[in-house]
Parts: structure tokens; C-alpha cells; sequence
């Protein structure tokens, strides 16, 4: 049996997606900017794409940015806000959780001169609202927070931060990353006061390369990338019609009989989290009810590194995490893990665990099952 | 009879790299940054497509960086270079007849205070290499001159140009466009002077959403995406494996019986430029002998709109361009055409033929015969 549990680092292309693909690249190539049919044919694939996403999100389809996928979005949100409002202030705000395509964007601003405040987290990964509340000044000009944490499934709230934002600073801009979260959760970011918000496709089944950012009307940003002008000039460069008609086609895919599967992968999660509760060497970072995400569990296994445990699992075609498969494949301590207090031995022996809504009660099974017959065999050759 | 000649906007994706592509999106879909074997399985067909590319330019593969295409590539090399040596001077190079591609960043420049010197051309479209001299100073970080006009298919005089700025100024970097001359011509960067090229996959029957950008090792230069530290942190972001693996086929492809190709498309040409020398209402842009790029002709149809004459020519299934359809479909008046000093009433009328290998004879024959019946009919219309 193969048990493809790295749902959060990528998954695998659905049929839907692929095929549309296919019919782009072969048949239906025409560049969008081109006048003739040919160019037509590609542009309609663009808009079919948009009205399968914006129907998911209730926005409007000038309100979508496609982009080369969740990394690119995020840099379009903050460095492309933060450079278009920089007369208005200087201030951002973000969490110690984020993932690397927000840090390191933050990170760039710091250096042009920008301050970032970087919220804390509890010990389940979730920022304070008071510690937010006191943040937001009226030089603050944006607050990014990650809507589902990649490492541990945190759920941030979202809905009570826009809020506190708006109160404190009607003029400041919301930008959520809501790459771990789409397609996991119904999500209206207009309604519920988010101004940007980027998703990646390949972690939607999806293709990988894809991705965009919803950007509410009238906001202000500067694009990140410059050129021919496509996409009302915010972002240039030929649209990558295969990857957004397999995008379109996969976000459509992802909220077709959404309840079941959301229900579907929380069965998973418990039936998982049940069967390792008995173990004394297990033990689970932050919630795991339904306040968390649906998809993700962090584990720690004492006294086991997480690569050799990745690799003991890998030999039963088991594959898993060791650290968010996000960063660079030089492994280096995870930024959430540390930011929730996870001890300094616990962060080389965590192994994150990640679901798709085709997985099954009999691979989690299978799971737990190896875990239980690996673990106690690694554990015999480990100093403690 | 189907007839695309739009080849310089985008092209059909061959077998080759749409099978990669269908394999890597449907079975091997791990993220080259997770550990495990099928991790492994994306970092390879990387490897490979590197590879593959490598070998056409005669480069390492630690000088080559994926991104989404070519206008991300120019955006990388003219602001990635700017922004790296900016402590060595404030002063770029380019041309007037560049794509936005490059036109758009150098302007993006010039508002954080850059001065940027737009070299002229003469009515062929060819810079001259005296005013290049004259143009590059010691505080001159950065010349960029595309390869191949996109629009007329001037071939820039590139080989001497690296020769003159290294000459003039050994630090200053040489950036190449060279989107719509990879896989036309056979391009070493490296033994010819050239410190960064930007390619485009979609141009040589790769995919949309796919590119690279040549740079030579120890060049400065900062990314413009951040992130996870993908590509040794040039450029942040999952890679986009199934485009990388198609556009690596797609780019063998190119190379295999590349003296046989590049014969075919002279032979395309000339036998286009023969059959319409007769015609007194037509004249071609720019130089049309072995001097010019074996795959576009601009085309002016005296007192036709390049419009009318595009939708006239669909109805036969006929595909061309009416401008270089690289910009948005909004269609402004040429700046390359502008350049080489085309009449105002002659920019309206000019299209765009673009061959790519696959391309017959035949089709040659029927597209002539088509313009010899819908232009004088379109003629009879028009006002003089």
C-alpha cells in the first residue's frame, strides 16, 4: 500500500485539472493577448478559471490576480501594498508563524526601511487579539496573518482580527495567507473584512506554478512584476493558460461536495489521533478538535529524529514530513515549532502528517500500524 | 487547411513536453523540498531538465534559474542586477525597440532613480555599436539589448556589443533577451561575453508559465521573490517541476537536427518574402536576407489595418499578428516599428508572420494565396 500523507507540501494533479491541461498545451494554445480566435480560446479559458474561483470566494473576477503560485502571491500582497501605501506609513505587523513566503518578504521590507511587529503565538500556534489590538497604529498600513498554520494546523482568527484591524485602522490593509486553508474552508474574504488574500493551486490538486491573489477592489498595490501589461498591468508576463485552466478546474473541484470531504478529512484526523493517543512516546503540538485544521497534525516522537523516522516510514511507502517541506530541503528548526515552545530535542523528532480528501481509514490504519512497530524498534537504538 | 503563423506569440506545446508534463502532474507530484523518494522524483526530472538545457548553452546548472516565463526572467535580471550593484552606479543601457519586458522594468528603475540610456536603432532595427560606446561609463552597471527583435526580427549585433561593453567596462554586466532567438539560433553565453539571458519556455513549444534566466556564476544579483530559499534563494517558491520537466523536453527538442530546422524556416521565409516581392502593396520591415531571424516577418499592407487583415485571414484559418500580442490585447501603436521610423499610417497596417518548424510550404502557398485575395478586395474599402 502507498500512503501519500504530505498533503500540505503538494498533492497530486486531479484528473479534472490534468486533463484540462492537456487540452490547453496541445489543442487550445493560443496566447490571450493575441486578437485572432486562437488568442480568444485561451482568454476564455482564463475567464471560465476565474468564474470557478470567484464563485468559491463570492468576489468579483477584476478582484483576482493570477500569479506563478502561493510564494509569488504572498510577495505580490505585502511588497506590492506595502511600496504602493509607504507615504501613508511604514508600520506592518505579522506572526513569529508565518511561513517563509511572508517572513522573508517582511524581511526584505525591514531592510528598505519598513518596521514589522511580529506577534507572539500561545503554545497552540494562535496570535493574541489584545497583543493585535495594541499593535495596529495609524502608521500601520498592513497586517498579515496565516490563516491555517502549515506546520501544526493552527487556525488563526481570522474573522475577530479583521475586525479589531478595522476598528483600530479603517485604512489598514488586511492580507491573509490563506494557502493551507483554501479549499479546506468555506472562505468570504470580502465579507468577513480580508482585503488580500493569496492561495497556491498544488495544494488544491492543482498544478504546481499556479496560484493567485485576491486583491479587493480599490486597493492600492504596486505590481512586483513589470511588462506587457496583462492582467490590468499588476501582474505582466503571457498567462500561463494550461496552469489556470488546471487551477480553475481544481478550486471547482475542491468545493464540489465540500461538507463530506471536510467531514471526511476531520475522520481521518480523529481516527489518527485516536489510535496514537495510547502511545507514552507520541504526543500531538497544538489543538486537535475541530478549532484546528482538518488536514494537519504535528507529532512528536520522543527520543526518534524526525529524517529517520521520515526514511524508516518511506521504506513502507509511507510518506510524511519532516519539518513543513516548504522551506529549501536543508532542513534547518522549524519558526512555528520554536514559536510555540516546542522543546529544543522535540524539534528534530516532530514529523508533520497531512491529508487529502482521497485518503482512507484503511492508510491511516496503515499508519499507525508502522508507527507502532517502527517506533519502539528506532527508540531501542536512541540515547536518552 | 489550418495555417498558425503566430509563432513569435506563442506556440503549440510538443508531445514531448506535454507527456513529461502528464506524468510528473498525475504520478511523480512530490515537492522537490520533502524528503522522501517521491520528493526525490521532483528534484530529478529538475535535474534532468537542467540538464537538457545546460547542454544547449554550454553552461553549468548552478547558472540557471527557473522562473514563470520570460517576462519574470527579464524582471529578475534588469531589477535583480539594479538593485544587487547599485553601489557601483546608478547608469543602464538598453534599446528603444526592447520588448515591455524589458522597456517596463528599466522605466521601473528610472523612478527609483536610476538613469537609464535607450540606445536608437536605424530603420532595420539595429542599434549602433559606436553610440554603445560612446553610451557606456564607469558608473554603467547594467546593459540589456535584446537578441531578436520580436516584432521585425532584427538580430542584434550581441557578440560585438559584449565585446565593446567588457572593452569599455569590464564590471559592467551584459543582459540578453534572447526570447525569440533560443532554439533559433545556437547561443553560448558564456564564450561570447553574455553575464545574463532570459528565455521563455512557451516560445520553443514548452509550456505557458515556464522560463529561465541564465546567470553567470558570481554575478551579483538580488531575487525578486522571496521565500523558502528555493534555487539556492534566487527565486523563492515550489518549482513548478511539471513545466521545468516540459520545457527541459521541449528545449532538446529544439537542438535536435537544429541545423535542419533553422534551414527549414529560411526556406519558409524566403519562399514568403519571394512570393509577395511582386506585390506593389506590400513591403517588409527590416532586413529579410540571412542577417535576420529565421522565423518573423513584419509585414506592412499599404492602406489595410492590420486588424481587418488578421480577422480576414482567420476566416480562412489563418492565424497571425496584428503588433507583437506580447503586450496586452489592447493594441497600442508599435514602439519598435515607432523606432525604425515606419510611417504613422503604415503602423496600423503592418502584421506579424511567424514560422516555427512544423510549419510547411504548403502553408506558405495558402497564406500567399489568401493575401492575394482578401487584400485587394480590403483595398477597394479603403480610403487613399
Amino acid at each position: 500500500m502507498e500512503v501519500y500523507f504530505d498533503n500540505a507540501a503538494t498533492t497530486r494533479c486531479c484528473d479534472q485539472a490534468r486533463d484540462a491541461m492537456l487540452q490547453v498545451l496541445s489543442e487550445d494554445y493560443g496566447n490571450p493577448s493575441s486578437l485572432h480566435r486562437k488568442g480568444l480560446d485561451g482568454e476564455n479559458y482564463i475567464k471560465e478559471a476565474k468564474n470557478h474561483i470567484c464563485r468559491t470566494l463570492k468576489i468579483r473576477d477584476s478582484e483576482l490576480i493570477f500569479t506563478s503560485g502561493g510564494t509569488e502571491s504572498n510577495n505580490l500582497a505585502i511588497i506590492g501594498t506595502a511600496m504602493a501605501n509607504k507615504r501613508r506609513g511604514m508600520h506592518l505587523i505579522t506572526t513569529k508563524v508565518e511561513h517563509p513566503a511572508v517572513a522573508a518578504p517582511m524581511r526584505y521590507l525591514e531592510e528598505q526601511g519598513f518596521t514589522v511587529t511580529w506577534l507572539n503565538t500561545d503554545g497552540d500556534g494562535l496570535i493574541s487579539l489584545e497583543q493585535l489590538r495594541d499593535a495596529v497604529t495609524p502608521e500601520t498600513i498592513l497586517v498579515s496573518i496565516m490563516y491555517v498554520n502549515n506546520e501544526i494546523g493552527a487556525v488563526e482568527p481570522i474573522e475577530e482580527a479583521a475586525k479589531i484591524i478595522k476598528e483600530k485602522n479603517p485604512e489598514t490593509l488586511f492580507h491573509v495567507d490563506a494557502i493551507q486553508a483554501y479549499g479546506k474552508y468555506v472562505i468570504h474574504p470580502k465579507k468577513i473584512g480580508i482585503d488580500l488574500m493569496s492561495v497556491s493551486g498544488h495544494k488544491i490538486h492543482g498544478p504546481k506554478g499556479t496560484g493567485f491573489l485576491y486583491v479587493k477592489e480599490k486597493t492600492k498595490i504596486r505590481p512586483v512584476i513589470y511588462g506587457g501589461g496583462q492582467q490590468r498591468g499588476m501582474r505582466s508576463g503571457t498567462e500561463n493558460v494550461p496552469g489556470i485552466a488546471g487551477m480553475g478546474q481544481a478550486a471547482k473541484e475542491a468545493y464540489q461536495d465540500f461538507t463530506e470531504k471536510q467531514e471526511h478529512l476531520y475522520e481521518l484526523k480523529e481516527t489518527f489521533l485516536a489510535g496514537i493517543q495510547e502511545e507514552t512516546w507520541a504526543h500531538v503540538n497544538g489543538r486537535t478538535g475541530r478549532d484546528s485544521a482538518p488536514h494537519i497534525i504535528s507529532l512528536t516522537v520522543d527520543g526518534v529524529r524526525s529524517e529517520v523516522l521520515l526514511h524508516a516510514l518511506e521504506d513502507r511507502q509511507i510518506y510524511v514530513s519532516a519539518g513543513s517541506a516548504c522551506a529549501s530541503n536543508k532542513p534547518a528548526p522549524s519558526a512555528a515549532l520554536q514559536a510555540i515552545h516546542v522543546k529544543k530535542e522535540d524539534l528534530e523528532s516532530t514529523i508533520r502528517i497531512s491529508f487529502c480528501s482521497e485518503n482512507t481509514r484503511e492508510e491511516v490504519a496503515y499508519c499507525l500500524n508502522a508507527l507502532r512497530e517502527i517506533v519502539p524498534m528506532l527508540r531501542k537504538y536512541t540515547r536518552h
